[in-house]
């Protein structure tokens, strides 16, 4: 006989929320009405300062200012003011982050950047389950130079593959399917031992849980805009450079705005001082000053908190599919303990597509990673706990409904 | 004696208004009142559609569809289906452009695939004269490989300079700075006798001139979404490739949206058919969408009738500047011949920064480009004849003024 475990009820939860400092945050977010939304992880929400502010910059620093607004509204340096923001979410010192280009594009350039400071050496190591994107831009730059000379480890064995002919290491911080936290300061100083460079990917932990990249050393890192720091469908990604590092590194990409003076137009590339040189073409500032806008409401709040809530509703949530869900055929993918563990759950199960189909049509928005992950992130600047009740209630009716045999729910594709 | 010829007054280019099919699109733009906007061809102005389609991108497909957007209202289809709008004004066939990243990435990808796709060739030719950015990258591409050979060679020499050890000619098709139109079927004919492949950069003919890709056998081409193509500050930039080397090139980003399967999550990466390969990271969806927006509004003009009133403004506005500004030592840096340039008219003058400074005070917007040309460029969607007058008798009354001495009209930068 199992002991007698008190059961979670939608009270308990609500009795969180009542508690909760965070709980006044969702305010500043634009939800559709009875949608409870675990995907922003892949497309954060819509800040409602983000509306206003989108709306100034079209209609009257471009309609208005026009070609004035470079200056007078402060575009050209968005790069660095947008990106001294996250260095603030991350532990980065100001002028160690920019905001350019996509994440592909800068795990490009800083890898690229980072074998050409270690010439002697020409090894890459890579996560063998990292989001595969990642991989294929190493691919590409192996196929591209001749002597580059890629490796793979799992995640639990990446520290002990790093030996002296590797230059650089590239991993992501967590884990974009099961959400496990990967052991960033430790792979870290165990590259430095080894004299390799390490790029991180902070796509699932930046503007989520601490980082502190300066603390920790990391030499090279990148991120996502539209994830948890909310600027929007494909804002632009950041990359960030410590400052130990800055005047050694060289970008490929010899862009315009990275010359160290754009506008003498002279005939030869020069770069620029510190983090600027990886700037490239015209900033994007729609794009920008939505993620500018998005990102004010984060620093608004307390990151600790943030994580202490993020923990607090994937363990209801978990604790919440155990109890509700059982026998179902549910498997836990991502770890049981909190600590391990980012901000996402993800369970697989053979029928994953379709049941992510059938909560979607019950407003619970989670999403399908192939081949049969079902994934559900925790955003605390706007969900609830009670949330978590509500989410598995319908988990829990979908799967004693078997709906996932209704054939409106059958294959689309979705967007990390 | 110089012959007598009637002098060009305000009223016949009134005249010329008046009966100017062009004349109502001004209505679709917003343009702030007084001022006459010469800069056209550094920021295009907002076509007001953009207003209302950003905010129903943002509020509502963003902020209520959330994820489900990429699907339900086609943001992951962007790059193809805002780049078929784009291929309708340069003369390409739909699936030959898309729109991504900006055009220093842009040209570096094509250039690398170029490249790539002329092993036993490493000379890249370069036009000496060339908005430097532009070779800018192709010394990143130097700098990076072990056995690429840039040459430099004017635009007029740039044919004869053409042998069988260029893979690459990397060429403007209307000058940043003089508006001079180079000789592109010309140039292209003689790369393909040759053996090369030709990448040209159509950010200033792009949407204001025919261009024709596809009739003059184009190989590659790159161009800007914020200038003629009126799609916002630091909007994405598009790629064509041909439609016969599209299975042949291979881009040294190897983007996840370019992988054949994205959503299949494969381990390795396998080139999508066809111009996708070439995407990359998540397209931004803000940028993009405005781009969209401003691109119907291009689609409803004819674009020879786009030409011919360039011609007669920029015509009219040579023409006033000898009528007017006569001794004041005004050099003209653009071809008198209006057949030989594009949408710009470039006056060299020792004070040139100050004299924009002093129109820019008095509502006539044009731009700087160093060392000391003032550079004014004629958008026929929202610029009238008359515009012409006024703005070159702003000119006249600075220059007899002597107003750039004045210490407010000292140096400032500005975005191209």
């Amino acid at each position: 006989m199992t002991p007698c475990v008190a059961k979670l009820t939608r009270d308990d939860l609500l009795a969180l929320d009542v508690e909760d400092p965070l709980a006044p945050v969702r305010k500043r977010f634009c939800l559709p009405k009875g949608v409870i939304y675990l995907d922003g992880n892949s497309l954060g929400a819509l800040p409602r300062t983000v509306i206003e502010r989108t709306r100034e910059v079209v209609e009257h620093q471009w309609g208005n200012g026009l070609i004035r607004s470079w200056t007078a509204h402060g575009w050209i340096d968005l790069p660095r003011t947008v990106g001294d923001k996250i260095a603030r979410l991350v532990g980065a010192r100001a002028g160690e982050v920019i905001v350019t280009d996509s994440t592909t594009v800068n795990i490009f350039r800083l890898a690229c950047a980072a074998l050409r400071a270690r010439p002697d050496r020409r090894g890459v190591l890579l996560e063998s389950d990292n989001f595969p994107a990642d991989n294929y831009i190493a691919e590409g730059i192996r196929d591209w130079l001749d002597n580059v000379d890629l490796r793979f480890a799992s995640a639990a064995k990446l520290a002990n593959a790093i030996d002296d002919s590797v230059a650089l290491v590239l991993a992501s911080h967590v884990n974009y399917r099961t959400g496990r936290i990967q052991d960033l300061p430790g792979i870290t100083a165990q590259a430095h031992d080894a004299g390799a460079l390490v790029l991180w990917d902070l796509a699932h932990s930046a503007g989520i849980m601490p980082v502190d990249v300066d603390t920790n050393d990391v030499d090279l890192a990148v991120g996502c805009g539209y994830k948890y720091l909310c600027g929007g469908p494909g804002a632009p990604g950041f990359l960030f450079v410590a400052e130990r590092l800055q005047e050694e590194l060289l970008p490929p990409l010899y862009g315009w705005l990275g010359h160290a003076e754009p506008f003498a137009f002279e005939p030869k590339w020069r770069p620029a001082p510190g983090i600027s040189r990886h700037q490239c073409g015209t900033p994007g500032v729609l794009g920008m000053t939505a993620l500018d806008a998005a990102l004010d409401v984060l620093l608004e709040v307390d990151l600790a908190a943030v994580r202490r809530k993020s923990v607090a509703l994937s363990d209801a949530f978990v604790t919440l599919v155990e109890q509700e869900c059982d026998g179902h055929g549910l498997a836990l993918d991502s770890p049981r303990d909190a600590s391990e563990r980012g901000n996402q759950i993800v369970l697989r199960h053979s029928e994953g597509y379709a049941i992510c189909q059938a909560l979607i049509a019950r407003n619970v928005i989670g999403d399908f990673r192939a081949p049969e992950h079902l994934r559900f992130g925790f955003s605390p600047l706007y969900l609830w706990h009670v949330d978590m009740w509500d989410a598995v209630a319908a988990l829990r009716d979908v799967m004693e409904a078997r709906e996932w045999d209704h054939p409106a729910f059958q294959r689309r594709a979705y967007v990390t």
